[in-house]
This record gives C-alpha cells, sequence and structure tokens, in this order.
C-alpha cells in the first residue's frame, strides 16, 4: 500500500535513488503499476519510500519474474485490494502461469496428475495441474517413460517448497505484506528454484560420474 | 540419434503422423534441427520413426520447454554428439538458463547462495548458482527478509528434485538415451515443479485458511 505522507523527492530523486529513468517511471504511472506522487504544483508532486519500495517491486516482477506489464498491473492490483489471500494467491497464480486449455490435455494425464496429488486439496482448474498433465502428456509423447519415479518425487519436491511459501505468509502480519510476499513468492520462487536445481544437478552428477581424482586412480 | 534405416514415409505421412505442417518440417530442416530424409530421387525422400521422435522431441522443447530456436539447435546437437554426459548437462542447463553477468550479482549474495550449498560441488559460473544470487538480490532490494528460511528450504528440494534427476538418467542404458533424457528433465523440470507447486500451494494454504465446513461450524 502506498503511503501518501511521507513523499519528499521530485521526480528527478526517485529516478536516481530507484536507478530506474524517468522515462520508464512515467511509463509506469500511464500503465497503472505505480500511482501518482502527492501533487505540490500544476507540473509538480513528491514521492517517497513507498514509491521507491513499488518501483523495486515492479523491475523484480517484470525483469526478474518474466512477467508482462499486463500480468504485473494484475498482481500489484491483488496487493493493493483488501481481496482475501486465497484470491490474491489465485490471482498470482494465474499471472505467471502460460493459460492452458483444459481440451488440450489427455484423460490419461489428469489422472496420472491426480495420483500424484492424492489427499491434496487442488481445485479442476489450478493452472498448475494442467501445467504439470501437459508436461505428462509431453513426456510421453516423446516415447519417455518416467522409470525412477520421477513425476512422484517432483511432487515431494513441489510440496516441500510450498510449505515453506505459506510458511513465509505466516510469517507477516499486516495483510498488504502477507499479500506482497504471496506474489513475490509466486514470482521468484519458480526463478529460485530452477537455479537451486541447475546448481544441485551439477552436484549430484559430479559425485556419481566425475573422475576420481589421480591419487584414488 | 536418426537411424537411417527405417525410413519409410513421404513428407506428407511424417507430417500427418506427427500432426506438423510440412512447412514446419521443412524450416526445421533448414535450422537443421532435423537431419535430412533418406533420398530416393531429385525432389523426394522418406522419412521413419527416428524421424518422428525428433519431431516430437523438438515440439517438446520449442513449445513446452520455451527454448528459441537456436537453443533447441545446441541440445539436439549435444543429444547427437558424442560429448561426455557432464557436457551435454552443461549445455542443457545453459540453453535454459538466462545468460547472467556475473558482475550483476552482489557478493553479499554469491556468498548467501554459497552457504546454502554447503557441501556441493559446483563450479563458480553454474548458471544456477547466479540465477539463484540473483533472486537473492532481489528478494532482499524489495525489502524482504528470509523470515522462514525460505531460500534454504527451497535447496533442500532443489536437492530432491535433482537427485530425481540423474536417477532418471542411471535408469537408461544407451549414450543417445540418457543425453536425451538429460536434455527432456532439464527443459521440462521446471514446467513440472512450478506446475507442481502451483497445485501444492493451494492444497497447502487452504488447510491453513480455507474456512471449515459449514458442518463442523
Amino acid at each position: 500500500m502506498i503511503e501518501r505522507d511521507t513523499a519528499a523527492w521530485k521526480m528527478a530523486e526517485l529516478s536516481s535513488r530507484s536507478g530506474v529513468p524517468v522515462a520508464t517511471i512515467k511509463f509506469y504511472q500511464r500503465e497503472n503499476l505505480l500511482p501518482p506522487g502527492e501533487r505540490t504544483g500544476p507540473n509538480q508532486a513528491l514521492y517517497g519510500d513507498a514509491h521507491l519500495d513499488r518501483i523495486r517491486l515492479i523491475r523484480a516482477l517484470i525483469e526478474v519474474g518474466g512477467l508482462s506489464v499486463a500480468a504485473a498491473r494484475q498482481v500489484v492490483e491483488a496487493i493493493d485490494s483488501e481481496r482475501p489471500l486465497q484470491e490474491t494467491f489465485e490471482i498470482a497464480q494465474h499471472s505467471v502461469s502460460e493459460p492452458i486449455d483444459p481440451e488440450t490435455v489427455t484423460t490419461d494425464a489428469l489422472t496420472h496428475v491426480d495420483t500424484l496429488m492424492t489427499g491434496w486439496h487442488v481445485s479442476a482448474d489450478n493452472p498448475g495441474r494442467l501445467a504439470a498433465a501437459r508436461v505428462f502428456d509431453t513426456f510421453t509423447g516423446i516415447g519417455q517413460v518416467d522409470a525412477a519415479g520421477w513425476f512422484r518425487r517432483y511432487a515431494a519436491a513441489a510440496l516441500l517448497a510450498a510449505e515453506a511459501d505459506i510458511d513465509e505468509l505466516d510469517a507477516r502480519v499486516e495483510r498488504a505484506a502477507k499479500a506482497e510476499i504471496v506474489v513475490v513468492g509466486t514470482v521468484l520462487g519458480d526463478t529460485l528454484f530452477s537455479g537451486l536445481r541447475r546448481a544441485a544437478q551439477e552436484h549430484v552428477s559430479s559425485l556419481r560420474y566425475a573422475a576420481p581424482p589421480e591419487s584414488e586412480l
């Protein structure tokens, strides 16, 4: 939530403090990503810490999370709204997920994914359920078999990550802070996990396949 | 690896069997994603199961994995090469990772990420290490604190997934099959995990926050 009573900087200072060009800040305002400053004259407004924080959040969503401007606006609006957190979660999930037509995934794939999630409370149109089913269709479509329980083990890893996500949410007190971490965690979590997985792949494969050091030969 | 001795179909049949338009197949050939068929005349060539499998793999990489044509060509070449699997892994990792200039992440972030990966064998230029450090910079830059050990818990989940990845690799016998699952797992794994995480988020948050059913009121 943008607090208006701490505004103290002109646009040029907001730009230098954030490292974001004035033109980009004005673009964010036109796109309703960033609210106007506190107007102090016909051509001047003042900005404060809340604007600086919001600019950093927008950049995180767009540049690190890869969101479109439209998707970033949706999630920023969800943070500022007074919607229940569950709805904010749904908006964040849909904003960062490629829409998938349920008709394009096979019943077989959905059955397989639902089996992985036995006991989970997941709605039929959860974007992640459809995305996982599409991966299953793709995997089997290229002749791969799930030889080592890959899908089941990913479901176990995903449950650990989701529990960490919700614990981060629980660790915040105010509604606005909870809503922001829902969005940040949803958007940045994919990038964080894929990065750590690549590092872990190098670790695990080097343990198993690296040539032994010469002293052991 | 494309086997030439099973070629039996004309281009039109390859198109109808794969569901991919002839123009797209010819585009794949021009882009060196798909090798030529077995030439049987000045204007005719024959194709077989290996071509069909390769077309499905290319589509999986580009359409589900979101790879560019250039990135897909790199990983397809890595599958067909006789490179050591470790190198194939590195190529797959770099192909699906946004390049990050090490100069753009802070020492603080790298130190934090390296602490998460204490005991892991990870090279300094692993693309995932840099990506995770960038998420750390972004997270702290928007004023977030890691209240519930989010990064550490994601590292634990990533290690589980990486072990599942390498077990899938171990479950294959031939070099070409191992190389293909390296690529497929690297590319599809991100999509699979993010899908399952969204479903798990709904499950965990509904357990904690959903209104109790009326019968329990």
